[in-house]
């Protein structure tokens, strides 16, 4: 029996049912990835499983490294080929870790491989990739077809001339392609270079001569504007924990001029800034209806070592031990209090932060739209079965599972799909041992409906893409 | 089949055994709520399901917005029936929500309806509810008898007059029904209006012209003994978290003075206040021989807007993230070492706290009572299956669930008591499954005797209420 | 049917193949644990069961306690056949607790009692051990031998002659029984008189003068050599957190020179302090090739009674919540940027910190050795199965289950060695439940190597132990 058969995580008959009658066919709204907007513009074509599959995974070279597998053969200069190899000689060893199930479900639906990649089956299985990646059905454009993703949102730095999104919105792509707006960037002014260079080309991108903090919150304005104009409509924030020790613009315009002038900002002054810019930012969500995205708890760049030799993204990130509630309050409430409260995803890096999270989203949920507040989707080192299970059930039991907005990839990489496919497994196994157990209704009809929900529909409704 | 059968929630036969056999049938003794006394004394009857279900329910209220529901069908001003009627809307997108559970639960023991209630069932709903509410059976004392409710203790502020609980003691009903003592007022001199006010009414309740801190502990004091007079053999406290940077009496009364002089309390100076009156407190409570019950961990009041629409405690309140050990581990210890540490049951509001409350207890029996220090029932948002099981394993691992007390509604509506039985299932469900699996012997005198003590008889023995 | 038969725990078919066919014959290499070496030295034997399971268990302390024994009858001058009774009427309080199946196991495995310990059997099982204990079997040897215990490493104070480690070595017994250096005295600047009294047995035993904090480091490093040639491979920490505010040289030897003079040091001068030696322990462990185990998040101490009447480890102690992330990634950056990181296991004693400590560890791999940064098996409060599968499922998602190095007792008593078997069993079980529902592949070789490795192969090639 093969490891990846229909009915891979599905172990109740009710499960089966739902997944299959419900889940299976859905299409994809994959609402935030991190895909290179020029390779899908020209509709890249992979020469092999390496460009397609190890290139920029960190999550491999992760369980290369805690294999024994040298650098060389993760971010290293070693032949593509040999960097295969040690891939698959480590699968074996990553049994129960997600990758091993990943691994497995992305070579059956890409290349039809039913077999345990190893040691003894990495020839055949490189060799299958290699001339299947050749065909139409495995450029970019074929992946998101075959996949049925509808709409995808990538992630954009605010100085980005989104020409790639121009070039796609023109091609024969089906799938509606739009950029995210990440100023992340914006409330470095505790990096005085990395901010000055940064300021730079905002004055580039923008057109707009920037000298103190009013031109910089104009420039930043003119390309959320800008953004919008080309479909953006969700922005994202990557931030170790809320902020909301909020300045008065005075202070705020003090600490934008001391960083331009090369001084780096304390952690307090940095702080104040990034409350200050995340006001806005939320503001401006609210006005133009956008979603805003924001992922709390990552500690980055944990590993000097490893920032030096392969830079930032590179799997030398944790899982950070922040308290997040009372900040997160704080900034939740000013801008309800301001009405500029934008629909809002949330997604914190550490689990132990699910139950506070997602009950501080329910202080917020305002009758205005179903589930305005979102608890997103198990993310980072929480997107497996396991951590997926936690996020479902924390947010059925204190807030509404039937209104969310389910699954996205959150992936470089262009053989995630299946994860959609993963997490739906994941959650009609969840409803179907219930249905089974008496804990829900016998009802497949409510119950897939739901499901059918989750999977799609919820997320077209609550994201408001234009033409999705 | 219905949805809530005799065996809901029960999946082995040893399951079903243990709960119809061992704990279906027990009394209930539920030791915490915040029932008003006043409806209790009236024995008061309700006109219909708005009354008796909806009109203080802040767990629904959390529903209905998150369901996009406005605010006016929540805690406004709408025709009652038409804010049945949102809810009944709401109910099916609540599937997997403890309200998918409890509600139904509900609706079956209270009224005997046995489908699911939904938009088409409604009327039917509000109508059978409307006819069974008009009966003797289903007016305050005729639930009390129909749940066979043995004692219930409610939630009173320190300057009640207790009028109602003297009322009720010479009517006809057959519970118990006791105070208990709740003096958070008594330490929030952060908020000097408040507590200005507060004082003043403990002078008339007291009797006692309260000029310092002396005073104001003696009233206090004065109270305590009144309630416990009374009948009261329990205190309660809700705070964010432990307090236990102890003042002198010097310090505390000046912190004291300068609040009745209008001016608040630094959070320094505050939490100084609450660790002098908690220490004494804990002293009074152990002198009496009462049980303090302490809630840690609630963030209340997140939502500006709906604290000032609503009120509190309107479902604007979320789980906090403080650190508990160290002032916890150190107001235990104090108490301890000064002779006055009484029986004692602490509740969590963060399942994250779960391993080091129940673990800090265990520091704290002193071999004087079996189970003199508790790990309280799931609280709060805490209060449904997961987290219940979550609480009843972490007991076990680290602590005698034999000998504990068992659950409570918590609940300030007359509809809650079959809160009990939802845990019973729920405990005899996780017994009986370990029974099967060989991880418990297989000898249901053994685990049904201790699933008996559990609802009810250790509670009794624990609690000493006078004739209970 | 006997409560522990032979496939207690074992839940499906795959578990008990998994179980019986790849884990059950395995040896053990115990490698932490707080025997006490003299005991092994001369081959002690037992003379009834409160020597060989009552004498210092304060995991049994607790739960006597919170079962209402008086303190007499725990660490007090009661009986020893008194004390025993204490524990046999307790036992049926534990249901559910790790020590109800703890208990039968090691009743089964040493004494071959088949039945459940209670009032009234106690009689009973007390003769049947005191009989047993009296062969050779159930000396020291005899139980090494009979759980085929390859290899233990107990825990040393770097002041420790290791005379007793000579003579076993000397000795018939074929378990290897290696010291490790657990300098946790040597932090102690926070009580000078601790310390003073300290530095004294270090001048005694490294024969050197210790004048300043140079003196001091180079007579422990003496040690740390002494402990290599005597076949020690492991050092061990006893932390409440990491410690990461490195002081230059010249403070650490003022906060020394301050402590030796009687001051005690603050708690900033005391972690400085540790950071300064825990930094130098980790460079030696290092530059010899041992593995370094920390121990992280124990709250010791907490109950003043306690200590005073019984001293410290009579259990008082519980779990802390300290935030651990900032200060672990600053300290192991540090050793790897100094090319310093040894080997090294991590264990916490707080179960939310499962994900940040395995993902901050995975930062650290190096490619230099499979799994050189472990996840430590679930210690202390966390020995229990619930927590052990917490810990192989954090473990698993995370990182590379197949590398890890296994069970270890971490025991004072003798009578601990089922705890491999209880682990082992854990282990088959969650992975034979995952072969049957198709989450892992349904190879038994596959899987069954694996469970083969965590046994015992694993930390034998990554602990490198002469001779092993």
């Amino acid at each position: 029996m093969s490891f990846i058969g229909d009915d891979f995580l599905l172990n109740s008959k009710a499960a089966r049912r739902l997944y299959h009658g419900y889940a299976e066919d859905e299409p994809i709204l994959d609402y935030h990835c991190h895909l290179p907007p020029g390779e899908i513009a020209v509709n890249r074509q992979f020469k092999n499983l390496y460009e397609i599959w190890l290139e920029g995974d960190h999550y491999k070279w992760r369980a290369l490294r805690a294999n024994g597998v040298p650098e060389e053969l993760c971010t290293g200069d070693a032949d593509p080929r040999d960097k295969f190899m040690a891939w698959a000689k480590t699968v074996p060893y990553t049994l129960r870790n997600p990758l091993y199930h990943w691994s497995h479900l992305e070579l059956k639906r890409y290349f039809g491989f039913d077999g345990l990649l190893d040691e003894t089956t990495a020839d055949e299985v490189w060799s299958l990739a290699e001339e299947r990646l050749a065909s139409e059905d495995l450029r970019v454009f074929g992946i998101l077809e075959k996949f049925d993703v509808r709409a995808l949102c990538t992630t954009d730095d605010p100085t980005d001339d989104l020409a790639h999104h121009q070039a796609t919105a023109k091609s024969a792509l089906a799938t509606r392609v739009f950029p995210a707006f990440r100023p992340d960037n914006a409330l470095r002014v505790d990096d005085p270079q990395l901010f000055g260079d940064w300021v730079e080309r905002l004055e580039l991108a923008s057109q707009c001569k920037i000298g103190g903090l009013p031109d910089f919150c104009a420039a930043l304005h003119e390309r959320h504007a800008y953004f919008h104009e080309h479909g953006c409509r969700l922005s994202d924030h990557g931030l170790d924990h809320a902020y909301a020790d909020f300045p008065t613009t005075g202070e705020a315009s003090r600490i934008f001029d001391s960083a331009r002038s090369g001084r780096a900002a304390t952690a307090g002054e940095h702080g104040r800034f990034a409350a200050y810019l995340m006001l806005l930012f939320g503001q401006w969500d609210a006005e133009r209806g956008w979603t805003k995205q924001i992922h709390l708890g990552a500690r980055r760049n944990n590993r000097t070592w490893g920032f030096r030799k392969a830079g930032p993204d590179t799997g030398f990130d944790s899982i950070g031990d922040w308290r997040h509630v009372e900040a997160l309050s704080r900034y939740l409430d000013r801008l309800d209090q301001e009405g500029g409260l934008p629909r809002m995803i949330l997604y914190n890096n550490n689990p132990v932060d699910n139950y506070t999270f997602a009950t501080m989203l329910g202080n917020f949920q305002d009758g205005s739209v179903p589930g305005k507040m979102q608890f997103g989707s198990g993310w980072w080192y929480l997107d497996q079965k396991e951590a997926m299970e936690w996020q479902l059930n924390c947010l059925s039991n204190v807030g509404l599972l039937s209104r969310f907005v389910g699954m996205l990839t959150d992936s470089r990489s262009f053989m995630s799909y299946p994860r959609h496919e993963y997490f739906r497994r994941v959650l009609c196994n969840l409803l179907g041992r219930e249905m089974e157990a008496g804990e829900l209704p016998n009802d497949e009809n409510l119950v897939g409906e739901m499901v059918r929900r989750i999977c799609f529909s919820n997320a077209r409704e609550y994201l408001r893409l234009k033409g999705v």
